[in-house]
């Protein structure tokens, strides 16, 4: 389904997301978007550059979400693999990172996404298969229509 | 070289370490090991369990560290790619990495890590590759022999 | 289940198998091993040394009898993602693979590899993941056991 | 540079592409295309399916046609990884396979490719680093503008 645009607000809020800068801009039928303006703490050891691990952080979690908004409610999902691959220093910041899956079955994922800077360089690519999870008590990833439902 | 104990003391007061509860033990003619405490504000979407991301940086930072233990004083390190496979959930806290060169040479070093839990079970393998480049002037990775001689 | 040695003389007829120069020579308890010697037609575009794609199908099936000798009858095994690194040029043949399971859930295993030259040297290293699937009619991997008992 | 269709012509007649079945049809600007009509003796465990390692060899050289068109003469390419994903069984015969060069340095060429079946249906996803070396004495994949010239 497609996760609305208030529910990411909520979404944008959580501890990882803001200790990092990462912001979820929109998740729909399987593509989804994500800017990352790399928090200083997490900018080492270059000043101003965030550190590899943050730039597949933000691909792994947009992922996450391309593939969530296929899912039925109840539902969650899990990586299984990622492969990252990096193409040039993250320089020049804020960084936009597209995901989409390329195929779903029931169980499996599977997704590419690349990271581009603020110049539309490629930075990072990559691809991931996840798992689909039956999970109704996820709580930070239910699903975000159903926690609007309940309000 | 062998990186001392007591650089580490001064690398593992990084702001990014300390974001995230890393810890470099020692890195020894290609072999590394770290520790993850993690902080609270990574461990989402699950409490206490931190972000798969963070594992990812914990296992890419453990491998650069082993690799930068085999390089010449004045030479740096970036990952090229990284595939890492998640296999159970991280749920139970602290986790050890362990990552080691499995081959080298002028311009590329190849690694592989596992994260482990406190239990010892296996929750993360991964496998990469890093370029080495001329860093003279390298800031947070400098030549820790060099850092200390310069004091 | 153990894969008994008189399964693989059948095995190691099939006609990839030849075509390669691929032999496996066992495989218990998640873990199996092979051997490649490259026939000359599979050496291109260097004389005498197999192309990476043949030691990526050493790798990939020799991982799969390793997570075939943990299946139950009725079970098969499918490669979802594999990651290969090449770390020398292979020009000492023959050529040794070892694979072994890291772990396995009801749905997916976990493996690792790596295929030595004559001299021991690393050429190649690689870790998987694989869905296990109900298969009773498969044919080129039924269970080497039911197929022995059928007889 | 482009690598002309005459030259593939001689290229496809090599011995490793005609045990498999691959032809290559094109080369240019870090583009390539190619098609695989599988020969029966390498379908297996699965008669009329090529093995995955089959689609493996079909992807790296592909993307190393496409980096080739990019260099110069005197230089060649080699895999340092390529990570592989597969979708769905590969039982439609042709394949397709099309890669890009995203990204390249001096010494590396990242790419990316899809394998898809005669329905179009995306049966493998691949991304892989190549490292570009001077070979001037490089037999089998000598610059074939070269070739061309000293007939």
């Amino acid at each position: 389904m497609k996760v609305a645009e208030k529910v990411f607000q909520q979404i944008n809020s959580n501890s990882l997301y803001k200790a990092f800068g990462i912001r979820i801009q929109g998740a729909d039928k399987g593509k989804s978007q994500s800017t990352l303006e790399p928090d200083p703490n997490i900018c080492w050891p270059f000043p101003s550059q965030p550190h590899g691990g943050v730039l597949f952080t933000l691909m792994d979690t947009t992922m996450a979400w391309a593939l969530f908004s296929l899912l039925e409610p109840g539902y969650n999902c899990a990586t299984v693999h990622l492969d990252i691959q990096y193409t040039i220093p993250a320089r020049k910041s804020p960084f936009v990172c597209l995901a989409h899956v390329v195929h779903k079955t029931q169980n499996l994922g599977f997704l590419e996404a690349e990271i581009r800077d603020a110049v539309d360089h490629l930075v990072a690519s990559g691809q991931a298969t996840f798992r689909v999870v039956q999970d109704p008590l996820s709580l930070g990833l239910v699903n975000p229509v159903d926690r609007e439902k309940k309000r």
